[in-house]
């Protein structure tokens, strides 16, 4: 019977060894924090609530994963928006690479003005100017080659209060809002004011979503042939649909065909984003940062030219339910790097 | 020493059984044909091969997940387009089902000549009269609104040839395709020349392909509120946006933003699609559809109105490579319910 005792002993070990692994892994389950970057409060807790009543088998309020939809505004919701945006930035550069191969722009208007850097000129700049800025920074090229003229800028170009890549000045707590959806069967999006073609070029890299994912401001393209023969798309300036306001329902009927089931902004652009998330009924859940928090990144609101948070919108998500996160007291860390 | 003998003997049979599973599973795996419905031939191996050589890790031509697309023309090309476009079918019942709301437009052309049932005058219809049909039956109304009177019309209208609904009438060799590259990680997409909102009612069901890869000709939509103060976009007859010929492309790159890595079509709107795809270079997959099948579906090319595949295009099929796939020859069945 030795052999018996010492299976039986050995059975019963490698028992006990499993029971204590499956025990350790469950407690670990159970205490892993999907927002480790969120102070607890209702914020986190609304988010937290409404994965659990959507995702849970048998809840009520259980959503099939084919209308897990979730969207998120960019600047200002997800990374630093402040004190321009970085597209704003990123034309402004480009603007300087164009005139060192076309040096006659440095005597053409409204270009002679960027180039100059006189910052007083350049806030003087007419909404006019601005588009011609625009149209010669984003179009009359491929796809191909504006985002490979992105690239070179996004992964060069620094914040100039920060001092690190704005890919750096992403917001942690977001970040996490966006894993976490998605390990619970979202798609997450972006319906963003911003370029559709610049968010394309590193929201993979950056935030896991999917150049198809992101919504944005469009104009039109061409088809046509190059030299060799082979098919191409050019941007043109023409047919300019902008994603922001209206925008962004209309937007997101267009690229995703369903109302979201969660979205998340930061400004009056993001209103009817988040109407038309709520008016689709049952469990929705419709977020908006505000910025409180001077010391950590910016405090900006309803007199705010960039990322507008107006009182009206204010108390308009007050009267619906919607959850005004502060970056201050909700966000326990807002950058990757910080601490 | 007896529980011992028993336990070895128990233990040995287990043993035994797992292999004798394992085998059969082994076996059973290399022998599923993930493409049943299609003989042997130079079309099925050209699948076969393609996927193998893009997602065999280690493979030379081994392709990243997130870039394997695949987008496939819809009429023609993965259900029957003959004698009319499902969607030109539906237009002309949604007269009558609007002419029985509000009689008046039974005395206005052209809708006075759909009702009438006159197939010569039907015929004789020109394209603005059909422009004014696809406005009253696809505009003026929310997206919702007009999504459920598809619905409504695609549970119960039958083909006139084969008496079953549109939706039985999708090619299963195509189907197979479909399903076949998504278990490799693809993400399929139709890119038709059809409504995008009339494909999105039926895709996921019938397809597996969500609302969200479905890009589609567009019209523009407004967004507002309803009485109860609900947001709401409504359908508008402006900003078409016909996803056909070069817009295919176009819609490829506004929806996806990446060169598919296969396509499939059927007809000279497939054309530039083809070429996009082929020109992003490496592995790539381009198939053509072509109707020579009277007894079993429709024999039909140059001449045809609906689908045409001209002369120019077998010749730059077959000058770049593409593979054209006999319907007679290549598809051991077309449909599901055949046999």
């Amino acid at each position: 019977m030795r052999m018996v005792s010492s299976y039986s002993a050995f059975a019963r070990l490698v028992a006990l060894g499993s029971l204590i692994v499956l025990g350790a892994y469950a407690q670990a389950q159970a205490q892993t924090d999907p927002l480790p970057s969120w102070n607890n409060g209702p914020a986190k807790q609304a988010i937290l609530s409404f994965v659990k009543e959507t995702t849970t088998e048998g809840s009520p309020k259980f959503v099939d994963p084919v209308a897990r939809i979730a969207t998120f505004d960019q600047d200002g919701t997800t990374w630093v928006e402040q004190p321009l945006y970085a597209q704003g930035v990123f034309a402004f550069h480009q603007v300087g690479v164009m005139a060192a191969k076309d040096p006659k722009l440095k005597g053409v208007e409204p270009f002679k003005t960027v180039l100059s850097g006189d910052r007083e000129a350049i806030a003087k700049l007419t909404l006019p100017d601005l588009e011609k800025i625009l149209a010669i920074t984003h179009t009359g090229m491929t796809v191909e080659v504006f985002q490979k003229s992105v690239q070179d800028w996004i992964v060069a170009a620094q914040h100039p209060r920060f001092h690190r890549l704005y890919t750096e000045l992403i917001y942690q707590p977001m970040l996490e809002v966006m894993q976490y959806l998605r390990t619970k069967g979202f798609r997450t999006y972006f319906v963003t004011g911003g370029g559709q073609d610049f968010v394309r070029v590193y929201s993979e890299r950056v935030y896991g979503i999917p150049r198809e994912q992101v919504v944005g401001s469009t104009g039109d393209t061409t088809f046509g042939y190059d030299k060799q023969g082979k098919s191409e798309l050019t941007k043109v300036p023409k047919g300019v649909r902008v994603d922001d306001k209206s925008g962004k329902p209309i937007g997101i009927d267009l690229m995703i065909g369903r109302r979201p089931l969660a979205a998340f902004g930061n400004s009056t652009g993001d209103q009817q984003m988040l109407e038309y998330t709520q008016d689709g009924g049952g469990a929705r859940l419709m977020m908006l940062v505000h910025h409180d928090d001077a010391t950590r990144e910016y405090a900006y609101g309803a007199d705010s030219k960039i990322g507008t948070f107006s009182d009206a919108l204010m108390a308009e998500a007050n009267k619906r339910g919607w959850v005004v996160i502060s970056m201050k007291s909700d966000w326990k860390r807002i950058f990757a790097w910080e601490q």
